[in-house]
């Protein structure tokens, strides 16, 4: 068996991990889920123990771990998670080998494996935008995610896009998330076959629809359908001409659960795009590549990173100095 | 007189020179006209003439010469500006001296002046928001203005704020700038008096009010002055909101003629924007500490910069290279 590093993509649901070569290959990949309502410490051991099993599973030893996580984060802590509800956990409670272990941010790295394995190779400044049950971005600048003044970058999910809409869950007005998340996509639908069928009664479907299932009948011409998801694609638009007109990427990548709509999503999104943005070109939309590894992926770029001899810092003076 | 560079920001109306230390100490300073109306060639012409000037000036000669000017550009090429009407003029044909001459992008290189000398001192990730007669933000991210992919950076003025609002003059809707910059809250004010005296007949001003006028009279209570302020306040307070969703900055630096009403707009932009973001706290709001030197120092610490030993390139690898 080749060289290989433990990765680990820690979600609010489950948890997905392999054993990762150097150049990218799955040698093993396993899921399990995330005790999340038995509190954070029964989240650690799972952890632990999930770490443990993929490195017995390989032929040898890994030579690294790397584990990516919700919420901000640095190199060795998990500093916070609303849903996961840790807070400072060192990188070494997650760690049960005598290996570096690497921690990272999930959206983050998704999106510097999407840079270096995945749509977005060789490209120095994209947005990965993940839109599954939430939406966030990873914000891909001078090569490198960015993670901002205190690792709370990237949170397109809460921008304003529709300042006198609907309240988010998050507490502020007009959320993105709100109006283009899969999880809201299906939500509202749902609320406006409730509306409608208060004027004219009609039984509410046994199951729930899904955004999937709202995709489908706004191609048939149900009109709630249409009306809700074409809110969903001018609230993604109305994000991303801020996005470029802000950032000036390159491209933007869509991953999570939502960009498996595949062109039925980035064809309308790319074409209302460029009509936004009257003056300037929009960015290219591309689709991920790496789709539900992307995190696990990420997890191992920055496992082969903690075995690296260390780079020059990146903040070189680039000025002369103030007396 | 100690060692200096010449420094010059040039904008659509005038161009404000100087001799400058390294230590950022103004040593001399002029302002002259941009004959814009004659043509990008008579600009170009003016600039080499005050460059020579400047130079002569000093009590020896200049070691360096920084220039910065309005739209994308690189450090040796002007590539574009609509307002002025040139594509790509090189470095060279605005220097008549024998010493290097570096350019740069004027809002940017004044948020590289305020990190180094200014509001923003130490500050390793902030905005500059310059709001004039239109507006446009400087990103400082990890110690360094960003230019995006293509030199397109910071175009908040044209972020969309309100997305079914009024058509801004560069062709889209419910740009930041249309309802924020002091032009056009000197305008909005002026349209909504024409509208007022459409139904109760009263004489138009004599002079049409600037932005502070509006200032003043929505202090005063006048209900006009008042609507357009707060719409002006909320367009700003949307933008900032979702530049700190974004890119998570430690603060915001106010500059450009607006930023002249002190607290008058910072206080209430201050607490509007933290009663937006529910759920994180606010990036502190500073005023430029520069003022209208905040280009023309850009421009020196530029100069300078081209006088300093080349540091290591900014892209060093971060992760494992790619088979």
């Amino acid at each position: 068996m080749t060289t290989h590093v433990v990765a680990l993509d820690v979600g609010g649901t489950s948890m997905k991990g392999g054993l990762v070569t150097a150049g990218g290959d799955i040698l093993l990949t396993d899921r399990r889920p995330t005790p999340r309502t038995e509190g954070p410490g029964k989240v650690i051991a799972t952890i632990r123990e999930f770490i443990a099993d993929l490195a017995g599973a390989g032929e040898t030893p890994p030579t690294a771990v790397g584990v990516v996580v919700p919420g901000p984060v640095s190199d060795n802590t998990a500093v916070y998670s609303s849903n996961i509800g840790w807070r400072d956990v060192p990188a070494s409670d997650f760690n049960p080998l005598d290996v570096p272990i690497r921690l990272g941010h999930d959206v983050r790295s998704a999106g510097l494996a999407e840079s270096v394995l995945g749509a977005a190779r060789h490209q120095q400044d994209f947005l990965f935008l993940s839109i599954g049950t939430g939406i966030a971005g990873a914000m891909i600048l001078n090569n490198t995610p960015y993670p901002g003044a205190t690792g709370w970058s990237g949170e397109i999910g809460h921008i304003p896009v529709f300042p006198t809409g609907e309240q988010c869950a998050c507490g502020q007005t007009g959320c993105l998330e709100t109006y283009a998340s899969a999880a809201s996509i299906a939500r509202r639908y749902t609320e406006s076959l409730t509306r409608a069928s208060s004027i004219t009664p009609t039984p509410a479907p046994a199951t729930p629809p899904t955004a999937e299932d709202v995709i489908t009948r706004a191609e048939r011409g149900d009109p709630q359908a249409t009306e809700v998801w074409n809110e969903a694609l001018e609230a993604l638009t109305l994000a991303l001409a801020t996005y470029t007109l802000l950032l000036d990427p390159t491209s933007i990548v869509l991953g999570g659960g939502l960009s498996q709509a595949g062109p039925t999503l980035s064809t309308p999104v790319a074409e209302r795009l460029q009509r936004k943005l009257t003056w300037r070109t929009a960015p290219q939309i591309h689709h991920t590549l790496l789709g539900t590894n992307a995190g696990m992926l990420g997890a191992a770029l920055l496992a082969w990173k903690s075995t690296q001899p260390p780079t020059p810092p990146l903040d070189v003076p680039t000025h002369p100095p103030v007396p």
